[in-house]
């Protein structure tokens, strides 16, 4: 998955959470989905990208135009119901840092 | 793999390494591993994180002092050497963001 590449030139906040999942799955694909979708509507969203690997540590980023926006995100009612959810039962480790970026470049090929 | 944790509370600067692999994999752990020890022999360096799917796609982020800490890494004779290896064999895709650390936070088990 990644990022609207439409977004890459113009400046924006990116919030980076890293986190070991345990082996309690259960709600938490139909959670990620629900957020995923919620995200998505939120005002000043412009993208994310996520990747865990076989070992349960993943990185999920996700950018957004404002610090406004990412606090408004952070606030929704459903999202803090989930992030409670995520700290009682899906993660043992999480970390949250928000960046504003500064530069972006790379290569896609066609 | 998580990034350093006592450097959480400092501002610094991340810089945000999203890519999708090829199937191409000769020489690329030898040289992923090659790059992570010389990455933290470099000036400036806080600590890094990384998660990768089996679908391909993964991010990277690592944690610097300085946008100079960036600017010295990127340009490492060894490393330029690798950036030329993977935009040639080993990366379809890839993104790179940098991006100032504006505040962090998290949750980690006893």
């Amino acid at each position: 998955m990644t990022a609207d590449r439409q977004n890459e030139k113009r400046a924006c906040y990116a919030v980076i959470f890293s986190s070991v999942r345990k082996n309690e799955h259960h709600g938490y694909d139909e959670t990620a989905a629900a957020m995923e979708t919620l995200a998505r509507t939120m005002p000043g969203y412009l993208g994310h990208e996520a990747a865990r690997g076989s070992d349960g540590f993943g990185i999920t980023v996700s950018y957004w135009e404002s610090e406004d926006a990412i606090a408004n995100w952070k606030r929704h009612a459903d999202h803090l119901a989930a992030q409670q959810r995520g700290r009682k039962d899906w993660y043992s480790d999480y970390m949250v840092r928000v960046a504003r970026v500064t530069r972006s470049y790379g290569m896609k090929r066609a």
